[in-house]
């Protein structure tokens, strides 16, 4: 196995595709879903990536996000990776929120962690590298990210560090500032290790703090999500947007949760959104 | 229990609930799911019935079918019930495409299966009762139903015996003469004995051969869908329809399988098609 096809299955006239292969990022075998909406022949088309949250591998949006009709309107291919490595040859903890399904979008620097963690780089370096080799319909010089809830964290993050490869960034009820709330203290810190230094650069409020920036930013958030007041904490992020002087657009959304019910809801949105931007 | 919410959700402006009720019909427990659109309070909205295939639960077009958009968009209600009876007290067997999950959508009348399997009942009589009894805001005066692969079948059946009820009868897939294919053929005789006398009323093509009549009927059917040749055939409702003139729509879709891919695809438009019925 290098590269292989899981399945393939037509959808809104494009194909939706699962795909899986042996990531040396990870040093595991690592499974990937990409919706190609229907185009022409030869045509190069933008690429929205989609990092999941908590416990979600990328199975979870492919089947319930509602994407792929906006895609098909919009011409957007979808890319929705896992959220950690995983297998018997990889450690893990029963945590929920730690270890397996939870990798926080971070190189562990802490054993036994960082022998497979390594999201950063698999998300960064790799796995756009492949999908460039393999989906040559892939505009690799126009991409958006976005991401729900831990993957909005990732899609804040790696958009913030990455601001030449990234035309448009957006999230879904996003861990804005692990540093500051219990989810990514107990990650960042078994990850990276306990100097919060360390941290900095894998925290959106913190590194736009640090000076980098976004030309926009488009968050959705539901006011009924149980996690809003001590894990999310958008204020946060509305906070530093403004000191930093970037547009955002935190948009409170009356009466929704965190489920994919809501992300389902608005990520068609989404991809409208990412697609203006991306279709210059 | 005689009637408990399971959760509720919003989405898309409206809210995705799923409830659980003591079934006197089944004389097990029963789940199903319904999406209520945003309304004006005290309005009354159509219904649109949704029976699910072979291995189903209420979950699988609930999180998989991409209806709720179309949904809030056409002010339609969203019923889908359960594919069995289920649970410790209720016989099965190891097959996919017999015992639960695989209810075929009649009243059983074959020991063991005659305790529980009572889905026609359930559908019939028990379930829409309890509709307008918790729903107020379904018109019951206004009813369409359609479904996917078993559940074809179930609403094109139970659309052909109520016509009086079902203003709009549309199919995914369906299977539309059991009596003639492998999978209806082990349903029905294990369900309601050897004689294909009694399987009549449980099979689209014989009830339509045997007087039954709608106004219209519309069927997607994908060209690469695994089962077409073997369980679906299609051409024997359209054979079936055009000796009796019932305006058939057959859409052969280049290209689809037999999953959620392509039901998703097309569901939105079928809520649509319903709703421009159902809406007079």
């Amino acid at each position: 196995m290098s590269f292989e096809t899981v399945s393939t299955n037509k959808a809104f006239g494009g194909v939706q595709g699962v795909y899986r292969h042996a990531s040396s990022a990870t040093g595991t075998p690592m499974t990937f879903s990409v919706y190609v909406p229907p185009h022409e022949d030869g045509a190069k088309l933008p690429v929205l990536w989609y990092l999941s949250g908590l416990t979600c591998t990328h199975a979870n949006v492919t089947e319930k996000g509602e994407y792929r009709r906006a895609c098909a309107e919009a011409g957007v291919i979808f890319v929705a990776p896992d959220t950690s490595p995983r297998g018997e040859g990889v450690i893990d903890v029963p945590d929920y929120d730690f270890g397996q399904g939870a990798g926080f979008y971070v190189d562990a620097t802490q054993a036994p962690w960082s022998e497979h963690f390594h999201m950063r780089s698999y998300l960064e370096d790799e796995l756009p590298a492949l999908l460039a080799a393999e989906f040559p319909m892939a505009d690799m010089g126009r991409q958006g990210i976005t991401g729900h809830s831990m993957g909005g964290h990732g899609a804040l993050t790696i958009g913030l560090r990455n601001p030449e490869r990234f035309r448009s960034v957006s999230a879904f009820a996003p861990i804005v500032a692990p540093a500051q709330v219990p989810w990514g203290q107990k990650a960042l810190g078994g990850y990276l290790g306990d100097d919060p230094a360390a941290w900095r650069t894998h925290d959106a409020v913190a590194l736009i703090e640090d000076g980098a920036r976004l030309p926009e930013l488009l968050v959705d958030q539901g006011d009924a999500d149980n996690f809003l007041a001590e894990q999310l904490r958008p204020q946060l992020l509305a906070d530093a947007c403004a000191a930093a002087g970037i547009p955002l657009t935190l948009r409170l959304q009356p009466g929704y949760d965190h489920s994919y019910y809501f992300v389902s809801t608005f990520l068609a949105e989404h991809v409208a959104w990412h697609a203006a931007r991306l279709k210059a």
